[in-house]
């Protein structure tokens, strides 16, 4: 039944699906959204995406397919991987790289109104945007699959698949590494869902960033109950490379890191998100406290991965470029045959053993309204848009709720929970 | 002779023309540049176009053709489903998003300029400009087909036709319709060409729309000397629909309008078109006296059809979305098929028997300069463009004058119209 | 071997490479990067897709291969017809029209970070870019094939290959020449490339230009060192037309100047480039010095011939379009065949005699880094990139450098040349 129609001569992992694929019905907001047999299953299917690259030629996996990329936020990785992963399966791409201005949003248009026209448009929707939650809006009234671009402060999850593709392919394994999360780890939505995805994989992590770009409470506290990963924390890299003892936070009596803290399998840097600071905050000093120099990436493991989503401003010096270690610029090549599968298995032109075509059960299925209760999150989606309702899941806590949308935890008024909830 | 190449197994409506097609040599820019066997031709082409979509899989009617959409204003339905119908058609695409800011025109090309030197790279034209008559300017220099996507507050003819396909699908056929025009009637250009298209297939009109925002008194004189179709006005949606004594303009002693005019068959909303508000006018409180609301709709036609061009601001309800009248997403979705069958005929790689391939006698090209007279219309390209000089053609009223680009009514000086022309 | 592939029928220039074509690994950023048997290569390759495309139908050439576009200032001619060209040779592209804005550069990017990620999502990248000498940078840290679509004020080098090759299909060869470059040779890009490919060539360049606007001294004085080519000057279009003797700067004892002055075998006008004017230069008042009105072209020769690079703003007349020696919309016109060519020949998917395939000697291999001397220009990419460090190559002048990226002379410090190369 399963035949080898790509040709790669390897165990068959993709199949053509009787008749023309379809649609699967699903979406990609959080890299929750999958499972860990579903991400499995994206990188093997990215294994043979790069393999078929590697010996040319086009695919026409995708021929008669159009993917639609709309772009609030600018973007060079994201957009142009996803339309030239298209290209290379033969598809075709419809493309707005600044919504923003360009689109009907322009005009005051809401997010579910622009996504409900769009989805007649295309069979695939890539969508960034710059409110937390805002692609969820989208994934919910689409008819056609949503992947996330990116939201706001909220996740990334392409970047993730990426990063963690990355690790896999250099290291071996995810399972066991020891990676340090550094920079802006407060505003940038790569590390939310990568520090997820790590977790669940089973690495440690360990968190450098200075005083207000820390991990977002909810975030942490996500990682301990629901995946049983604690997290150690720095404020300075030079510190967390070099393990002083000065290192505030630093609990040193614990007994799961009783290994030398500077065994860092993979140092991940991100920038500071400047364009979301509030008012007044500098960016530039905050920089000052994550920035890989050469000299100090010497102190380092030998054989430690340096990655980076990019674009890098001020935290990762040009001449680390030609150290052995840097591995940020293998880690952006990796994006087209990650998003080559992706892209399609969401559009069903392809299926895997590991991946669900059908619609998984989303948190948002299962949320509710409270009444009385707005989300928390400035940024959140659902305090924007006017077409668009708080809704919430119980959260871990006994009486939390997260909002679905950006997944923030907001605490209900002191009530009973059944009054609350309709 | 005409074979069924499409394969829909129905009557052929189409057949690829002799050798390639070869593009028309005719443009679209006002809605009357079709003839009414014309649009329908076009709503044929697109139940045909929709059908094959439904099959699925991709079309190879446009392999080698190139569309170039150059948009000058925000767009998201008419960009991306001209260019969806282009990539449904299996053609390509050039696309320019925010022409404003990243053409040429940034550096103070002007419209004709521009025009000729695209022409030399696409086969088919799709443009929107904010100057009333802009694309007539790009369409009479030309040498390939263009099409307009909206031109200032003058028109926007492929909106109408989807409108239109819209009106005859779900209500069967356009004659004798009842059609409440509500909103912005004066600076919103798709309810301009609307209104030719309702007038000329013999649907009746009434108009609602507060102090200020009427219908320019040009279109209204239009509708009724060329077509004899006579509107009724209100300013508050509610009076129209409920009918009240109180309703100014209201001629109740006219004999075409005895039925209870709360039978609407149609009620076509439209935003305020606050970008293109002379300053300080507010938007706002304009648009409270025509908002359709879940409430005010109850008291609507049991089968009435709610329609929007879409992007909607605050005159039409979000909770309306739930009523089975409301119409809007659909109508939105029947643009692609609608734009395929005009990217077909205008390109000319298929045919009809009621569309004409060869150029129409234009009213441009019995337009002539008049001396001394320039067109009335702040908005009107022949002011703005240094090479566009004003030209007019007759109106219906002696001595009248009727602007060539944005068909504003111009009255002459009070001379002989011997000496006037040239 | 050299089979008629593209099936033109006439001695063969083209064939496909065998197996599948790979990147020619080199780019072209100046015209000095092609040597005069590869323009010629071009210009032939030119006049075959020229005839491909007037037998219609699309080509296959470059089917599979993706064409990325990356411009950071706005543009119409060079994006869409770069676009055009590769879709009509089967190919995708990956388009960003305001990369300014809508990349990563909005979030602080560099220009190699850049190149150095999206080098992996395309086969060809063509790349305009606001500093002098950007281009170069992209060039020298890409792995795939680079063409420069513009950068600052430096060169435009695809726009003189359509110069000349319209100059050679219009006027037979470019040998013998007398063209007049008129406007802004200060800031004007193309009119630098024009003028080395003119000279090389073996055409006559007579310089129109107001003060403050004439030919950059480093430009003039490579041109008389190293092509031997020594220009004319003259402050406005009257006065080298009509070969007034109050000329300043007229050198009328000259040898080789004998004929008469007024004999311009080609006018090519450009605008003044107002978007590179220090603040406080007023460019209106400029351009009426080389205004080309249809009563001076009355002054002209015959058969002159009367070019422009586009847009136009006010120093060229929109009535002189009527007259049988405007060429500039043919010169536009060229653009796609010349492109097709170039994408064919830098894709490799083609071959010539003429076109050397793999990389040539570049002035960036031989250039040095010089203790403490920075490029003067303020526009160079060298000054503003922070991981581009200034780089030079000897000038012809004993102690002479030029900067590797701008080009611009720099005069070394008074010191021994030994000590200051490192």
């Amino acid at each position: 039944m399963a035949e080898d129609l790509l040709g790669t001569g390897r165990e068959v992992f993709f199949c053509r699906r009787p008749g023309r694929g379809v649609g699967v019905r699903r979406s990609l907001v959080s890299i929750n959204d999958l499972t860990n047999e579903e991400v499995e299953a994206v990188f093997v299917g990215a294994d043979e995406m790069a393999s078929l690259l590697r010996r040319g030629g086009p695919l026409d996996l995708c021929r008669g397919k159009i993917l639609c990329t709309l772009f609030y936020e600018p973007s060079t990785r994201t957009r142009l991987s996803f339309e030239s992963a298209m290209h290379r399966l033969g598809g075709a791409v419809l493309s707005t790289e600044n919504a923003r201005v360009s689109s009907s949003a322009a005009k005051g248009e809401t997010i579910r109104d622009s996504v409900r026209v769009v989805q007649h448009y295309a069979d695939l929707l890539v969508m960034r945007h710059y409110l937390d939650g805002s692609t969820r809006v989208a994934a919910e009234c689409a008819r056609i699959p949503v992947i996330s671009g990116g939201d706001g402060t909220h996740e990334h999850p392409t970047q993730t698949l990426c990063d963690l593709y990355t690790m896999r392919k250099e290291k071996g394994k995810v399972q066991g590494l020891h990676v340090a999360l550094c920079g802006d780890l407060r505003y940038g939505r790569t590390v939310h869902s990568l520090a997820y995805g790590l977790a669940r994989f089973g690495a440690r992590i360990t968190c450098v960033a200075p005083p207000g770009f820390q991990l977002p409470a909810h975030v942490r506290e996500r990682l301990l109950r629901e995946y049983g990963c604690r997290i150690r924390e720095f404020s300075r890299l030079d510190e967390a490379i070099a393990g002083e003892a000065s290192a505030p936070r630093r609990r040193s009596g614990d007994g799961l890191y009783q290994d030398l803290i500077e065994q860092f399998d993979v140092l991940y840097l991100t920038r500071v998100q400047k364009e979301r600071l509030p008012r007044g905050e500098g960016p530039a000093l905050a920089a000052e406290s994550f920035r890989l120099s050469r000299a100090l990436l010497r102190k380092a493991q030998e054989d430690a991965l340096v990655l980076h989503p990019l674009p890098r401003v001020n935290e990762l010096d040009y001449d680390v470029d030609e150290d052995k270690r840097a591995g940020y610029f293998r880690q952006a090549s990796y994006g087209v045959a990650v998003r080559m599968a992706l892209t399609a298995l969401f559009l069903g032109v392809v299926r895997s053993g590991g991946f669900a075509p059908g619609p998984r059960p989303r948190l948002s299925v299962r949320s509710v309204r409270v009444r009385g209760v707005r989300c928390i999150n400035d940024r959140c989606v659902s305090l924007s848009e006017p077409d668009v309702r708080p809704r919430f899941v119980p959260a871990a806590e006994a009486g939390g709720l997260r909002c679905a949308y950006c997944e923030v935890e907001v605490r209900p008024p002191t009530r009973g929970r059944g009054e609350l909830f309709r």
